[in-house]
C-alpha cells in the first residue's frame, strides 16, 4: 500500500510499502480520511529519534488519524461498516498488570503508531483493534476527529490536575499541546486560563477563545501579572507544555499554596528543581504520558461544543503532498498550529 | 431599622426592629441592594420551622444579599467604602476545630442569617465580618450578586463530585438549587447534564442553557433514556436536588459503575436505601451542607460568563412589597425560579 | 470428581459430580488444600438464594480456597507446579469496560465461585485462570491462605476509606467480615478501631488484637463512649459490617464532621437514611462489592505479620465431614468465627 | 530567664536572656521538661543560616519541646495546670487564607520556634497559644513527647502519600526524619518499608523495627534489590528524606507505574530532574513543608504503640550541658540518632 515512509532522518518518501491487510477477529479495517502532523512526527523526521526510540528501519509516520470503517472482525460488536471514527493509536496488552489496574498507558509492551518500529497511519487503509477505535458523532468532522489524539493528551493532563470549579490555570507554551491543554482546562472547570509563550504570533489564536488569556513573555512579567490579578495568591493549576527549562522557573513564582503542577511537555534535558523552596508551598506534581480513557470524554466535549478545535487546524495538505506538508511543518512557523493531511476525501 | 420580620408562622411584617448599628474592628457595614428569596425563607414563613430550628422570636428573613460597603472596621484591609459586594451569610468561630481543618461549614456554633434566632438581611443596612464579604466585579450586577449564595450551594456539591472533564451528569429536581447545581456541573467539567423534574413548566428554563437536557418525568422513562444515550453504561455524576424520596430510585438505575452521588436536596423524611444493590456498582455518596470556600470561584465563573444566572431571576419586588413577594413565593408557581427583593436601588 | 454439592435449599451431599478437567492455555490446575466456609455459602444452604441469585441446579459450594499448583497452562509464566497458592474466585471479562477501567469487580459478566450457577471449590481439584491465582509466601499456611478471600473484602473497604494515619475507626458487627475489616483498618493506618456487636461472645476474640476495642452494645452506649473518648469530636472512619438496620443509627451519632462511612455488610431490607441530618456533617459514603487488586497487598500484610488471621480460624473439619461442617455453621454459634474444611492434607 | 542562646554562627551560650513572661488570654505557660535537637538547630549553629533565614540577632534554639502546664490563660478551656504536654511550635495567623483553607503550615506570617528571629524553647519556661499545645497520654514520657515534632514531619509526608494498605515504601536517608517517616509509613499502611543510606552505622537501628528493611547503598544495588523483591514492578511510595541529589536517581529506577514520590528532605542545591522519563511512569510528586493537623494522630499512634520512637533517643544531656550537646550533635556521629536536652527533670 502507498504510505508516507520515513526512511531515515530527513528522508521521506510517499511510496509503496508492505503493510498488514488481514484483519483479526477483534480488529476493524479503516479507510483513513485525515491525519494530523504531530510534533513527534516532525521530530523523527528532523532528528531520526526521540529519546530511546530510534528510526532504524523505514516506518510510516502519523498517529492522529480519523476515517471510515470498511470492515469489521467477527468479534467486534460496537462498530459497523460506514462508521466515522478516530483511532486511539496504542495497542496494549490486556494481560499486563498496568491494563488490569486501569492505567494501560504505562504498559511497557505498548505498540504506539509511528513510534519505531511501529508503522503509523499516513496511508489509505489501516487495521486496528476495535476497542481502541471510537465512533464520532455526526456533528464532528473528520478533521476534528483527527484532533482527538492531541486533545486526549491535554485531557489526561487536566484530569490529573483535579481542577475544582472556578479555579485559575496557567499553561506554559502556546503550541498545539499547550492549546488543547488550555481548552481542556477551561472545559474541565477553570474559570480562566493564562497561556504564556515567547512568540507573540503563537498567541494570536487566543482571540478565538473566551477565558483564555495570552501572556507574551517578551513583553510582560508573568508572575507580576498573575500575582496582581489574583491579589497575591497565585494560580491554582499549572500546566507545563513548553518543554523549556525556563518555564519551570514560573512554578514557584506563580503558584498558590497547595497548587498542582502538571508536567506534559517533554524537556530535552534535565531541569534543575529547587525542591527546598517548592516544598514551602506544598505543591503537588503530576506527570503525563500519553493518555488513558480520554477518547470518549474528549469526543463528548467536542460534540457538545464545549471544546472547539477548528481554529487550530490552520492548513490541510493532500495526501500526494505529504512530503511537502512535513517540509512545511519543519519550518515551525509560529502561525501554523496544526497541519493535517487529507489522505482520502471520500467518506 | 425597618426590616421584613417573620413574627411567627404565616405572620410577616415590614416594620421597625432593633438591629445592631455599631461595627466591630473586623466588620463592614453594607447598604443592602438586592436580596433573593430562598426556599428556606419560604419554609419558615409557611411552617415556622425547619428541622430543629423553630421561629420562637421574631426574626428578619433573607440570606441571599448583595449591596454596597458604606463603612469599614479598622482591621479590614481588603474592602473599602463604595465596593459592590455580596455576603457569605455565615459567621463562624475561627477557634473551632472545623475552621482549623478548613471545613468551617460544619462549625456547630455557626451563626447563619435567617436561621432562628439569627436575623437575616431584608433590611436597608447590615453589619458583617469583612472576611465573609466578597467584592463583585464590574460586569456583575447586584441582582446576580444576590445569586452567589444559592450558586455556592451548587458549587459545593459539584466540588465534592470530583468531576472528570467530559463526564455526564444527572440532576434530580429543576428548582433553583437543581439549576445552579446543573450550571455548576457544566462549568465544572461535565460535557452534558440531564435535569429531571415532574413539572414540565419548571423545565422550560433549560432552553437558555446549552448542554442542559431536560427530562420530563411524566413523559419519559429516565433510566431508559439515559441508558440508551450512554450505550448502557449510565451517568457518571448524580446530583439529588429534589428532596423527593422517589428521586433516589433513579440512583441505581441511572448510575454507571463507580459513579458518584451527591446529596444536596433536603428530604423531609428518611429515605429507604437498598445498600445491598447500591454496593454492586460501588457508588460513592457525598453529602452537602451549605458551602465553604465557594464564593470566590463562584464569582469568578460569573465574571467570566461561564455561568449565567440571569435567566433564573424571574421577578423582582420592591422592598415595600416584601410581604407580597413572600405571598407570591408561597404560591410555588413552577414558572417562578428566583424571586428577588430590591431593598434599595441606589448604589 | 467428588465435591460438596448443594442440591437445593437445605440439601447438601458430598458426591461425585462432573467438573471440567482440561486446563486452558492461561489456566492452572490446583489441588485444593483448605476451604473456608463463608456466610454466603451458609445462606445458600439455608435459603437457597441470595438476592437475585437462586440455586436452580446443583452447585459445588465454597470460594475461600487455597491449594497447590499441580499443572500449568502453556501461557502461564508466573506460577509453577508445586506452588502454594490461594485463589481470587472471580473470572472476569478482560474486554469489558469495567476491566479496562481497573474496576473489574463490577464486571456484569463475572463468574464468581459458588454463586449460582458457577461451581465453587470444595472439591479436590479445580482449574482456574492463572492471573487470579496468587502464590503464598513460605511463612503463610494453607489455612491462612484460605483466609485471604474474606480479608480481601475488608481490605477493599479499608482502601476505599482512604484512612489518614492515626485516625480512629469504628466497625459495626464482629463477625468474620467485621473482624477482617477491623484488622485491615488497623494495618491500614488507624491508631485504634472500635468494634461493636450485640453478642458479647463474639467480642471475646478481640483480646487477641492490640488496638481493637470491643463494645458490647447490650452494656454500653456506643455514641456516649465514643464521644467521651474523642472529646466530643467522633470517629473518622465508620465501617458497617453487620447488615443490621439498627447499626446505621450510629452513623450520625458517632461520626466526626467529614468522616467517611464504608458500607460492606449486606442489609436484607432497605435502610431508612435521614440524609438531611447526615448532610449536616458532610459525610462521605463508600460502597463495597467484593474486591479488586486486593490479593497481593493482603498476602503481603499477612507475610509481614501486620495482620494475623490465625485466631479467627476456630474449627477445621475433614473433607469427609463437609456436610457436618455446614450443619455446624448453620448453628451460627457466636464463638465460631471461621470454620474451614481440610479437603486434602498433602501439599 | 536562662536559655541556650545562639549569638551568631558557632557561638552558643547558656545565659540569661529577656523572654516574655506575661501570658495572653489564649495562652498557656509551660515548664519545659525535654527538648530534642533538630538538624535545623545544628545547621543554624554551624552555618548561621538556613536558606533565606539568617541569625542576625541572638536567638534561643530548640523547637522539639515537651513539658508541664503551669498556668493557663482565661480563654483556654482544654488544658489545665499539671498537664503533660508537647508543643506544635508554630504560631499561625487565624485570619490568613491559608488557615481558613486548613493548610496553616503555608501561612507566610507563621512564627516558628528557633527560626530567626523567633526564640525557641531550650529554656525553663515558655508561653504559647493553647490551641497549639497537646496533652500527652499517661503512657507517653516527656522524652517521647519531645519526639512528636519530628514525627509530625514524617506523618505529614505519609499523609500526603495516600498509602493504600499493603503497599511497599522506600525511604531515602536513615537520619531522624527518614526514620520517623519510615515508622509513620509502616503505621500508615505500608506492609514493608525499605530504608536506604550510605552509612551502614545509621542503618543499625533498623533491627528494632519489624517491617523496616535496611539497604546499605555501599554494598547493595538498590533498584536491583527492589525490582527483584517486587517481581519487576517496583515500590509504590517513595520518600526522599536525605537531601542528597544522588537519592533522586532512585526515583525512576525503583518506582512502579503510578507511584507517589514525597519530597521531605531539604536539598541544598537544585536537583536535575529528567521529567521526560519520569512522565513515562506517570509518577505523582508531593512536597512537604513542616506539618498541619499531625499532632493528635501522631500522639495517638504513640499511645497505642503503633509507633515506637524510644530506640531513636540515643543520648540525653542535662540543661547545663546544652552547649556540649550541640558540639556533640555537630560531630554528626552516625550512631547518634536523636540527642535530647533535659531542661528540667521535675514534672
Amino acid at each position: 500500500m502507498k504510505a508516507l515512509v520515513l526512511e531515515k532522518k530527513r528522508v521521506l518518501n510517499l511510496r509503496e510499502i508492505d503493510l498488514p491487510t488481514d484483519i483479526g477477529d477483534d480488529d476493524v479495517k479503516i479507510k483513513i480520511h485525515t491525519v494530523g502532523i504531530c510534533g513527534s512526527d516532525i521530530h523523527y523526521y528532523e532528528h531520526g529519534k526521540i529519546g530511546q526510540w530510534h528510526v532504524k528501519t523505514p516506518i510510516v509516520l502519523g498517529h492522529e488519524g480519523s476515517g471510515t470503517i470498511i470492515e469489521v472482525g467477527k468479534n467486534e460488536k460496537k462498530l459497523k461498516v460506514g462508521d466515522k471514527v478516530c483511532v486511539e493509536p496504542q495497542i496494549v496488552n490486556k494481560k499486563s498488570k498496568e491494563y488490569k489496574l486501569g492505567m494501560y498507558n504505562y504498559d511497557q509492551e505498548v505498540k504506539f503508531w509511528a513510534t519505531p518500529p511501529i508503522h503509523g497511519c499516513i496511508t489509505p487503509e489501516v487495521i486496528f483493534p476495535g476497542d481502541m477505535v471510537f465512533k464520532l458523532p455526526e456533528n464532528i468532522s473528520y478533521a476534528e476527529g483527527a484532533m482527538v489524539e492531541p486533545l486526549a493528551v491535554g485531557m489526561q493532563g487536566v484530569t490529573k490536575a483535579k481542577i475544582k470549579p472556578g479555579q485559575i490555570g496557567l499553561v506554559m507554551g502556546c503550541g498545539p499541546i499547550g492549546l488543547v491543554t488550555a481548552l481542556a482546562a477551561l472545559a474541565g472547570g477553570c474559570a480562566q486560563v493564562y497561556i504564556a509563550d515567547i512568540l507573540s504570533d503563537k498567541l494570536k489564536i487566543c482571540h478565538h477563545y473566551s477565558g483564555l488569556i495570552p501572556v507574551d513573555l517578551t513583553k510582560e512579567d508573568l508572575s507580576s501579572k498573575i500575582m496582581k490579578d489574583t491579589n497575591g495568591w497565585g494560580i491554582d493549576r499549572f500546566f507545563e507544555c513548553s518543554g523549556a527549562t525556563k518555564a519551570y522557573e514560573a512554578i514557584f513564582s506563580c503558584c498558590s499554596p497547595g497548587a498542582h503542577v502538571v508536567i506534559i511537555g517533554m524537556n530535552a534535558i534535565p531541569v534543575p528543581m529547587d525542591w527546598s523552596i517548592l516544598c514551602a508551598k506544598g505543591l503537588e506534581f503530576q506527570t503525563v504520558h500519553r493518555y488513558s480513557h480520554q477518547y470518549e470524554p474528549s469526543i463528548k466535549l467536542l460534540e457538545m461544543g464545549k471544546i472547539n478545535v477548528k481554529p487550530m487546524i490552520t492548513h490541510t495538505f493532500d495526501f500526494k503532498d505529504s512530503v511537502e506538508a512535513f517540509e512545511r511543518a519543519a519550518e515551525h512557523r509560529p502561525t501554523d498550529v496544526k497541519l493535517q493531511i487529507l489522505v482520502n476525501d471520500e467518506k
